[in-house]
């Protein structure tokens, strides 16, 4: 568990802001690791042991583990309980429900899995979010404005005199502070950081969209910066998928290094 | 699984157009269930033994089953693969991701949980839904205007000329047809079915909030119904912890009766 002034010490001792995204897929692995008793987790604690000094969050992605079903889920709480406490488990899920479910599922990822963070999907209101700024110590990672093309379908589109993602981040910051609230903000957008920047100066934000999505690494430190950095920066495939052999780790590491280097520039 | 036609079918044949919601949670289920192996999967049995000739559909809330890690999600398959192929399984997860990860989520919930239906969350956009419309004969269930205080901080918000929830259902329609896609739709405001007819006139729509969250049924019909009635109107706590003793599953058979009877003089 890591609390905003830890994340930042993290940040500046690693100096690197580099969350890497595990989306771990069966597919895509390297071949030899399906022999193993379970390979989603065989792949996911190489991928960390190769990484875990350059980058201060790993971001799980449940959904590649949901497509395996419970042994998915098994593989998935094995990874959270191998993250070590000085880095930051984000559970990228984007949970979102009635009170009574959101409940549950702040449940299911604080308590059971215990993940430290939990992205969280905001289109029913403030009342489906409440649910998971109960638990001290943890994180909701609430999407903003998002990095893909349907971003523009309803984020991007005018509520009265702001965008829907501004709505977004003003009301929610009504749950929670910078100390256990950030947004979820596509890196392929740097311009608009500035907006976001006006309502949540001090919030972290989790930037995805570096590397297979497209983003550009020093566009999102110019824009979405603040004075403790306050910037997240996820790479997924780009580092996970960077080689598929026995040597894949290496190919991994030297992918997310060249990110840390590039980070560390900028602290 | 079940197609338009049959599901109509059905509602005929069974005189209900009952959804019954599986909220399934360990703190509130009769305690002598704690002492069996799975006590979530033989309450869910229990329940769906009792009720399965007077509902055309069961709805498992995911959440319920998360809380409890991996073995909740085999809890959850176990069910699924319990509910017989004449009722519709509808997953209540509310997912919605970039595609990439909505294909997985597909795959996690139409493939290996074997759900016919899936909750969706829209506000990513329809590129973040358009992966769960690739799987013939599943269903997406898209967030529309839900039934909690919440809905009015975006979904009754005013885009352009219209509410945001009109909004997604005009867009969403693109996706799909009403073979393969239906709408939640929060029972507590029957006015704005009207509205929503307007642009979804065949299309199913599921409506929660009856029963605990205080919706109405005959406001529901009047406003809601079309030629094919095209409502599936769930109720989750009302029935299933009606009773919590050894006697359980009658009490639940009589709540779940008495709306089915409700049900059959519109039919």
């Amino acid at each position: 568990m890591l609390n905003r002034k830890e994340l930042i010490e993290q940040i500046h001792l690693k100096k690197s802001f580099l969350c890497v995204g595990l989306d771990s897929d069966k597919t895509k692995i390297p071949k030899h690791l399906l022999l193993e008793p379970d390979p989603l987790f065989s792949f996911n604690k190489a991928i960390i042991d190769a990484t875990k000094d350059l980058c201060v969050a790993y971001k799980i992605n449940t959904a590649f583990f949901e497509a395996d079903g419970w042994q998915g889920w098994q593989s998935m709480q094995k990874t959270f309980d191998y993250i070590s406490s000085d880095i930051l488990k984000i559970a990228d899920a984007k949970r979102g429900d009635i009170g009574n479910t959101s409940h549950q599922y702040a449940k299911a990822f604080f308590h059971t899995l215990k993940a430290d963070a939990l992205t969280l999907a905001p289109y029913m209101g403030n009342d489906s979010l409440a649910p998971f700024f109960q638990y001290p110590g943890h994180w909701g990672i609430v999407l903003a404005l998002t990095s893909n093309k349907g971003s523009a379908d309803y984020e991007q589109q005018k509520v009265g005199t702001e965008f829907l993602y501004e709505r977004v981040i003003r009301n929610t910051c009504n749950l929670g502070s910078s100390e256990n609230l950030m947004f979820v903000v596509g890196a392929t957008k740097p311009h608009e950081f500035k907006i976001i920047r006006n309502h949540a100066p001090d919030h972290f934000l989790l930037v995805p969209g570096i590397g297979a999505q497209g983003g550009n690494l020093s566009e999102v430190v110019k824009y979405g910066r603040n004075k403790d950095v306050g910037l997240l920066v996820n790479a997924s495939r780009s580092i996970i998928y960077a080689g598929n052999d026995a040597g894949f780790t290496d190919n991994a590491r030297k992918e997310a290094k060249k990110i840390q280097l590039e980070m560390s520039a900028f602290l």
